[in-house]
């Protein structure tokens, strides 16, 4: 007996007196097997699928109760949502909600191997900080987010180096640390010592805001993909004022050999010009997926700080950084541009570190890039 | 031609084709007269009605787009979801989701009047840390929120008095920030000049758990509202803990006069615990709609921490606290046991602020009591 075939006589009120709402529904389940079965309770729908990381797959019907089991997934960090009826819908058996932009998607952790960098560890942790820096580029306050490892309050006299971490287009402050998942990454490896204790700061990189969605004076705002004035300088210019602060609040190691700039995609950008523009700043520095200036042809991104970029980078490798480290996977959109950059390095004899992964433009090879990129830094 | 009608003679795939998705549905739409609108595009679905601060409204259907405008809502932080074919659906045009417990709901801000108090308003921010403190508790660390003012940085020499603010039982650390907008609620209140710029430590309250879900021990749990141990004394006896490592990391004024607690429900009873468990500690006390030792009778809640209330009570109000401040709704299901409560303080003489609100047990209520409380604190 179908839901299908009781729509058309009942009406919903008596159908729902007929299916019995489970008190206690699991969803997501994660077996010891590594399985993984998804469960919606949708009696009187007629076709639910689920899609995890972006794949679609048919779930069945059994007393109102739909479901589907996964096998042989690979562990790590996945995301789903429901297509109940054409309708997208999140899991009311799952609290754990991320947002990515403009969308909302059920997260859960299939544990195993590197997947646990990325889970709560029964270790001692670091605390996040939510700071507002004063800023020149809106005359008031900037919004970051500050790491600070376990055991920071201790000892008011031990210094510390820091990684500042930048994020990607249509992503914020928080985007590190609720997509990203930094500061689990970090607890876990600073434990295990394979990662020198250190201060991580996330900007927000989008001059044309203040903060992340809910937090800046726009309030409630529409998050956007494309804000403006992203990739035009601004950003990169005042970035002293960062610096200057998290100098001056926090117990950091202010120098080159202490300091490092990385980022995602558009971040990977801004640190490709925050280390050619203070090259006295940066000894270590990450492009994960970066845009290049070839990416931003017909962008339109004319500014000072983009500007001799040849000698901008001869300038940095007279004294090179401790590490200069490129990652992006097969399939990126931006593959071909950073290949023709990595062509650009090998031709000025600059030496840089490179990873060549699977998968493209995507959270899950950012993560694995963080957790690479950390155990070098500081040594 | 309804979706209705398409659905008993077109494939879901063909049917697709006919309705036309939105490129930029906006929901909820809040007009300039105070009018809200909800729109959903479900083209498939038969039956689609808003449920909002619990009530549920029908929704029409015009092409596929479900829609309804609500007129004469009280400003203030609303919360919704939509009911699709009898399934509960979040808004995909909004991506402000709150999670209550085991629920997750969109939420919106109505603005006017004292609902401004909870928008982030154009005025200089405080910052918010979330930090882990060694704790007897679990052996390990606790983790807590700390709400500290604009202009915190800005004098190192400068202390602050220190509210304590507690949450309710199936709250965590994150309930005030979250639920509570209490981060908005002070930064406006003390930008106004409201309120003396202070401290605010917001822990867990919950002894069988180190921190809220997602960064506690236990990874992403399923959240509970029922928790062992949260009334058993553990809480209040180790509370000492929680208070030594404020005021050893944090630039505190550490005195009676420069202390409050306060919490809802749950908080309210600690609080009051608390209150008359360390009475030359806090100089500020506040009730909202609190559980009393009435509300406990039969749920076996013995501890050292709660025996001999009366002679504990006598003890405080010898040297009786600035403010003991108790607000409830007329709603309240704990209403008669605070009636009673108030009874016992004005029978034994002892002074308190009373507070009478409409409505029961909820957000809306407690961040009306916060933004009260706070305005008579260390003054």
């Amino acid at each position: 007996m179908s839901g299908l075939l009781l729509s058309a006589t009942l009406p919903l009120s008596a159908q729902q007196a007929i299916f019995e709402k489970p008190s206690n529904l699991i969803s997501p389940e994660i077996g010891k097997d590594g399985s993984v079965t998804f469960r919606l309770f949708a009696p009187f729908q007629k076709d639910v699928s689920l899609r995890v990381d972006g794949w679609e797959t048919a779930m069945r019907d059994s007393l109102g109760i739909w479901s589907v089991t996964l096998r042989g997934q690979e562990p790590g960090l996945h995301t789903y949502t429901f297509l109940a009826d054409g309708l997208t819908v999140l899991d009311p058996s799952n609290v754990y909600v991320e947002r990515d932009v403009t969308s909302l998607f059920n997260e859960y952790l299939l544990p195993g191997g590197k997947a646990d960098n990325l889970a709560v560890g029964d270790v001692c942790h670091g605390d996040v900080h939510y700071v507002w820096y004063p800023s020149r580029i809106n005359g008031k306050q900037r919004r970051a987010a500050v790491y600070t490892p376990a055991g920071y309050n201790d000892n008011p006299q031990r210094r510390y180096p820091v990684l500042y971490l930048l994020h990607g287009m249509g992503g914020d402050e928080t985007s590190w640390l609720q997509l990203g998942r930094a500061a689990q990454i970090l607890d876990n490896l600073i434990a295990r010592g394979d990662v020198q204790p250190m201060i991580v700061v996330m900007p927000n990189g989008n001059v044309a805001r203040d903060a992340a969605p809910g937090y800046s004076s726009l309030g409630f705002e529409r998050p956007e993909f494309n804000l403006p004035h992203t990739m035009d300088g601004e950003f990169e210019n005042s970035f002293p004022e960062i610096m200057e602060y998290v100098d001056k609040n926090f117990h950091t190691l202010a120098g080159k050999d202490s300091r490092a700039v990385a980022g995602l995609s558009m971040g990977g950008f801004h640190s490709m010009i925050l280390s050619r523009l203070y090259p006295y700043d940066f000894g270590y520095v990450g492009l994960f997926s970066p845009a290049t200036e070839a990416s931003l042809k017909g962008l339109g991104a004319e500014s000072d700080a983009y500007r001799d970029g040849a000698s901008m980078m001869k300038r940095q490798f007279e004294n090179p950084p401790e590490l200069y480290y490129i990652a992006i996977g097969k399939d990126d959109f931006l593959y071909d541009d950073v290949k023709a950059f990595r062509g650009e390095l090998e031709a000025a004899g600059y030496p840089y570190k490179y990873t060549e992964s699977e998968g493209g433009h995507e959270w899950r090879n950012w993560r694995v890039y963080l957790s690479e990129f950390l155990p070098l830094l500081f040594r």
